[in-house]
């Protein structure tokens, strides 16, 4: 019997769930600090709510549930599993406007499942940690999302992060000002954006598949790659009296961007990269990435959407937001070896020995004495059928075993002398203390 | 077009997210004092691991999941949404019995999904909570799990509650004594159960369809209901000396589990309920459940079950947990008001109005200023388009509404001074202080 989770999806046991407990705690906290508030929606949503949003891949990509009951021999399906955050981002914002406030910024870390063929690094499960501000069109939103999501990465231990930046208008005034129509902007931005996997002549050779001139091509690839300006302040100001006035705006949204993050932990690592178009369907405005070095892809990104949340409502709702890639930095730190000691660590801080055959109580009332002064405590669940040392050896063995640093015994000569015998599992050493001291003695140790 | 959720599935908003997290943080926390270690399984299982372990009912009951690609077309489904967490658990301990210590503690607090009928309190996604030690069979497991239920309830504030236990070999015992043929017992204790609500001639009239005398049905209500004895330790000794073995086997698992709790803050609330059969199919020994007066059925409950862990391993695994109803948890602290304010309450501690019209810069240094010393900050996200008091009063307003207690300006005056004003929304009392103070002065005063 097939006794492995399914296809795709991950088991995953108290380390990997302490790691990712860890990660989420650190996203969720430096969020709350900024005003976001949490969302949770359910796992299942009508397959109406979800079909038809994420064009004919995603569509094929959505698990669908059987109808139950009458439906049930019909083979159809009328649920289906949650598949992004942002679709029931909308559908909440539609159906709960009166209770919202009218600036909501929400996060929300959810698993997401896709039909996706599983490879390495990917899951048909996966937490998605969306983070996004809706109802105002405010350049200040963008620079809380950034600073936040700087704030995380620090918080996390990553030093080397960088922050790339464009603007969807500032794209599509270079792209009106080199000749391509405004029909052919999509295309010509894929194109533009794998320019570092096909080179300058595959570039040209594409675009020219599309009916765009040499000229054309040399033009983008000269305005939307190479590295960032070395006068920021000046090129933005030569760009404003060449673009037009979707550039203009574009310009003028990612000054403000680099003005107020400069007082962030946002600023030091913020990066205009002008060949950044990340998708092509919903951004409207600035769009950002985050990236290291030793990662292919990136550990997070977003952008301004202004036309997506109102989906449902049919207003038009200003929003923008960040995806964080939770199994993404997860990976990372794992390779680098970023956790904590105390996060990937034991199951407990101690573990109290049974030492005589029959005196459960004793130990789990000491156990219980500690637990309330907020210790973590492993009990040997099997009290010994004979009192003594070979016994204490094997339940020794265990907590080493297991990993728990220290191991806690009451004998003979400590119960009479109401104290403690303490062992550091990895040093040897033991300390006899008395029982009311015991807690300072291995906290101090740790 | 329907933007709510999907039948008898719910959104949570900002509020019941913090409400549902503060009771999974307690219950985690004091389940990780006690050495208990979290996993978590995928949402989605194989359908062949689900089928079959919930009975025909259960079976009905299930989520089950289209096939994808080539079997798409055929409408039949080869994987099923989690239907409980035992399972699974099942699963996992049969596949990582290398990695997973002998003794595996570990809680889970996952939602599962069931295809029932919605009614009020009755969800088709709903968290479980469970809690289980595998592989001993000491008294001592017993203990802990009842100690830490009561350590959660402590916790959370619930000062009333009843630990009822009962042990199915002392059932077994008294069916047996009682002249109930072994192949009844179930359905005897299924009519004893309900003895509450159908009464004694219920009782009788039930038991005496099953071929049952009316002098089995009076030694059953004898035997199996009424208060708790008076004298237990005498109750102990007595029925030991009347019962068969199995019934002297479950009179000392009590009074091991009795004792062992005395020094637990389980031992105030515990209570022989010597009615208590809870379900039937596969609890083998101690069984319990967490009662409090003002909520028809349970707050939790559990028991041990040697024989269920084994079944994807093939072995006898002994095994004992405890499942803790999140969503009545819930539902009763709601109705009891006992959610501590800072957890109703708000997405910040204090906002930061934007009175300059310019000055966005500003206010966003000052507002991470504080979140880098651990305030939760919204910051009024709109740049008013002139300055002073009128977009003030709006930005105010806006707070007010929103339920931030504290609102920091900075205007003319604080600019020049390096000072902030603090508003305490509730009070309307303001204060100005140098900015460096800042935090100090409304911490000191929420």
């Amino acid at each position: 019997m097939n006794t492995g989770p399914a296809r795709g999806m991950r088991d995953f046991l108290p380390e990997d769930v302490r790691r990712r407990q860890y990660v989420i705690d650190v996203i969720a906290d430096v969020y709350q600090k900024y005003g976001f508030e949490p969302l949770e929606t359910p796992a299942v949503e009508n397959l109406e709510t979800l079909q038809g949003k994420y064009g004919e891949e995603g569509d094929r990509l959505i698990f669908k549930i059987l109808k139950r009951g009458e439906g049930a021999e019909t083979g159809q399906a009328d649920l289906a599993l949650r598949y992004d955050l942002t679709v029931p981002l909308a559908r909440v914002v539609a159906e709960y406007r009166g209770k919202l406030p009218r600036f909501f910024k929400r996060y929300q870390i959810q698993p997401v499942w896709r039909a996706d063929r599983p490879q390495k690094g990917r899951f048909r499960e996966f937490y998605q940690c969306d983070v996004d501000a809706i109802g105002s069109t405010s350049m200040a939103v963008e620079a809380e999302l950034l600073s936040a999501a700087a704030d995380v990465f620090v918080k996390l231990g990553f030093e080397d992060f960088q922050i790339a930046i464009n603007h969807r208008k500032l794209l599509n005034a270079v792209l009106a000002q080199a000749g391509v129509p405004a029909e052919l902007h999509g295309v010509a931005l894929v194109i533009m954006d794998k320019a570092d996997k096909i080179g300058v002549d595959g570039v040209r050779k594409e675009l020219g598949e599309k009916g765009l001139s040499a000229a054309i091509a040399d033009t983008l690839l000269q305005q939307l790659s190479g590295s960032p300006p070395a006068d920021l302040a000046q090129w933005m100001t030569e760009q404003s009296t060449r673009l037009n006035h979707d550039g203009q705006t574009g310009i003028e949204d990612l000054r403000q961007i680099f003005a107020l993050c400069q007082s962030t932990s946002a600023g030091a690592h913020l990066v205009l990269d002008r060949s950044l178009a990340r998708g092509l369907s919903y951004y409207t405005g600035p769009i950002f990435e985050i990236r290291v070095a030793d990662l292919a892809g990136s550990l997070g990104g977003g952008g301004r959407y202004d036309n997506l949340i109102g989906m449902f409502s049919g207003e038009a709702i200003p929003a923008s937001g960040i995806s964080l890639g939770l199994e993404r930095i997860l990976v990372v730190m794992g390779e680098r070896g970023m956790f904590p000691a105390a996060v990937v660590s034991t199951p407990a801080d101690v573990m109290v020995v049974q030492w005589f055959a029959n005196r459960t109580d004793l130990y789990l009332a000491f156990a219980n004495e500690l637990r309330q002064a907020g210790v973590r405590v492993e009990l040997y669940p099997d009290a010994p059928s004979e009192d003594g040392k070979k016994i204490g050896d094997r339940q020794f063995k265990y907590a080493s075993a297991r990993g728990i640093p220290f191991v806690a015994v009451i004998g003979g000569d400590e119960l009479a002398n109401n104290t403690v015998t303490v062992k550091n599992m990895k040093t040897g050493q033991q300390v006899t203390v008395p029982r009311s001291d015991v807690r300072s003695t291995f906290v101090e140790q740790s």
